[in-house]
């Protein structure tokens, strides 16, 4: 079954909006086992609509359009429809009850430029609308059997959920494949380390369809298989999953999406620990991003950003002879942040970074992209220097925090 | 002139992203007055790209097509470039000269998976690159001439302002449009509210196209407008801006495109003032935020992230006795953590926030998204109220730092 996507309307065409829309049909269509082979975008011009359509209609067998049913007169997709199926536009019974009972429910007369909406092709049925005004509809163009839907992703996804999907299920018939999705995490190895590692997969597990996908700083393995049987598609997962934990080892942090911020945060609840940050360079993304966490107050305590000499000394008890003798960016200032973090806030775990994020303050001998680490227990308090290739700040900064939470990650496992 | 845009990748086809980089593109080439007809994605599958490439190269002048350059066998786009214009693939010199850049100013050896991405269709021109491994490359298939990028927005973003725009220009030739986009930020009203009080403006501004895109917490509004004449299109721009700035008034935070922290950054580098922060439900955002901007060392000098109770006695001085009376979300409490931020710090101004960022902690006088702002001066310590309607902790984390950040630009404005 040829499947393809088109959204209509010139915020999508001229980028006003990204469109999100596509993404969550395809999703949603991915879901039951069917892969969507192409989408498009056209703006509010009838004529490149109606040509659209009738290219749509000949290669695909199920399009899922959505825009431009609305009341108003750049809403030309009913009309575009029509002309394409070469058929008049008729009131459609159907729709005119979804858009009365929609203003009805809501003690609301139906307005003339409301009607107009139940103005459909004919030959289309409706698809009922229960949360806006505009009703859908399907026709079938050529061999192509034709799913409109309004723009609006609100009463998209619900018209998606309630009706196109059951519909093309139908369409189908029995014997349909199960898909599974597998987002494996990884941060540590480079993109081409990441291919050069994974290399001797595909010929082992010629099912699956292997991918990768840069996030920075993080890069993600993913894997994709379909097939009738649950159980066996779920046993080539776990196996092919198995396989990739070997080959790319503790640069894995996690096998099901989660962020990396999220697995430290379950480590720490696991083991009852908690957790101190300082932070020079990374200016309270660290904590930013650990307090994204619904919860973290359970184990996340408190932050000093100190990004002058003078506030690493008052906040966090840093020696002034050390910050002057050695530098800021130096191990012994990394260790004394993170040690001076802990005793503060009396945590299980001191957590500190001092770097050069860029653009400027960078030196020969500590480039922009020099990072200190410093990492305090009870026992010991280490230090960790990375340079980082990268001549810019954000960059830096992300790349700087994922290491640091990833250097706690590592020792929290043990 | 006809331009389409291709996104290649089964990331975005299965709707794994939603395709940013169309919308991205799109709007970069209207602002230099063009306007892209039709956008397509199609997955990793060489004859698919093959045939979606003719089909494009025989409707469209220009096209720009992003994703599918690395160097991992997923990445097929060269090839099927190659193949659409019925030629060979063959290692460019200047692609060349871009990959081994950019390992070399980063002290790297260049791999052969990464040699992989200088092998380009015999007749291509290669785009550099000069934040990314992936070189682009331009191709005349049929009438069309491709721009082929890589689909990293990060490096794509900076191919087509250095390289795809100014090569875009020479070949559309002189006698051109000349054409205005204005960007006003705005903070505090609502989008309804936003649209009102624009009520008029069309009338009095008929030439000027008005747009609004709510980029969560601002809502920005959008002049565009093209003419012939350089000097009449920018005093029309220069009016309206005016008549915006009447409208919408002190909510206005920036006519450029610069964000909330950098407006701040500016006012406080002009008064020669400096800052320190303390975070609580914001868990260093604010901080983030401000360390965002290149030479925020100048003016921002700590936070204090004190999520519990007790960070906040330990780190700035909160009265536990309060604390215990008033509770952490209290007029009391954000400014006495705005007070002991300043006084620790040293600092000219001392900004403070707590409140309930959700899902948990909210009660029935204090619910989810209230929030308590401090600001002290050498003069004084003030508290403001706000209680957003949001159940969700990442938009009630980006408000809150807005509004204190907000707060503050309106104290330095005077």
């Amino acid at each position: 079954m040829i499947i393809e996507i088109l959204a209509t309307g010139d915020e999508i065409l001229t980028g006003t909006v990204a469109d999100t829309n596509s993404a969550h049909i395809a999703q949603a269509l991915k879901e039951i086992g069917l892969f969507v082979v192409r989408h498009s975008c056209v703006g509010d011009d009838v004529n490149h609509l109606v040509s659209t359509l009738q290219e749509i209609a000949i290669r695909a067998d199920v399009a899922v359009v959505t825009g431009g049913l609305g009341p108003t007169t750049d809403d030309i997709t009913a009309e575009a429809a029509a002309k394409s199926a070469g058929v008049e536009l008729v009131l459609n019974r159907s729709a005119l009850r979804s858009v009365e009972d929609y203003f009805t429910t809501r003690n609301r007369p139906t307005s003339n430029s409301n009607k107009k909406q139940a103005m459909l092709p004919f030959g289309a049925e409706a698809i009922y609308n229960s949360v806006g005004t505009a009703p859908g509809f399907t026709l079938k163009i050529e061999k192509c059997l034709f799913y409109f839907l309004p723009g609006v992703p609100f009463e998209m996804h619900r018209m998606i959920s309630d009706s196109v999907l059951p519909s093309i299920e139908t369409v189908r018939g029995g014997g349909r494949e199960l898909s599974r999705v597998k987002t494996i995490s990884t941060f540590g190895l480079t993109e081409s380390a990441t291919v050069e590692r994974m290399k001797g997969f595909s010929a082992e597990f010629s099912e699956i369809k292997l991918g990768f996908r840069a996030k920075f700083p993080e890069i993600q393995i993913k894997l994709y298989a379909s097939g009738k049987d649950r159980k066996t598609l779920n046993a080539l997962m776990s196996k092919a999953t198995e396989s990739v934990l070997k080959k790319i080892g503790e640069n894995v942090f996690s096998v099901d999406g989660m962020s990396m911020e999220a697995v430290v945060g379950e480590l720490l609840t696991e083991k009852k620990t908690t957790l101190a940050v300082a932070e020079s360079c990374t200016g309270g993304l660290i904590s930013h991003m650990l307090t994204n966490i619904a919860g973290s107050s359970k184990y996340f305590l408190l932050s000093g950003i100190t990004y002058s000499n003078d506030a690493k000394t008052k906040m966090l008890d840093v020696s002034p002879e050390v910050l002057k003798r050695f530098g800021a960016v130096h191990e012994k200032t990394a260790k004394m942040m993170s040690e001076g973090v802990r005793r503060i806030a009396g945590a299980t775990y001191g957590l500190a970074v001092t770097g050069i994020a860029g653009p400027g303050g960078g030196t020969d001998d500590k480039p922009v992209g020099t990072v200190w680490i410093g990492l305090a227990t009870a026992r010991s308090a280490r230090g960790y220097r990375f340079c980082f290739p990268f001549n810019n700040r954000s960059r830096n900064k992300k790349i700087f925090a994922m290491k640091a939470l990833d250097i706690l990650r590592r020792e929290l496992m043990g």
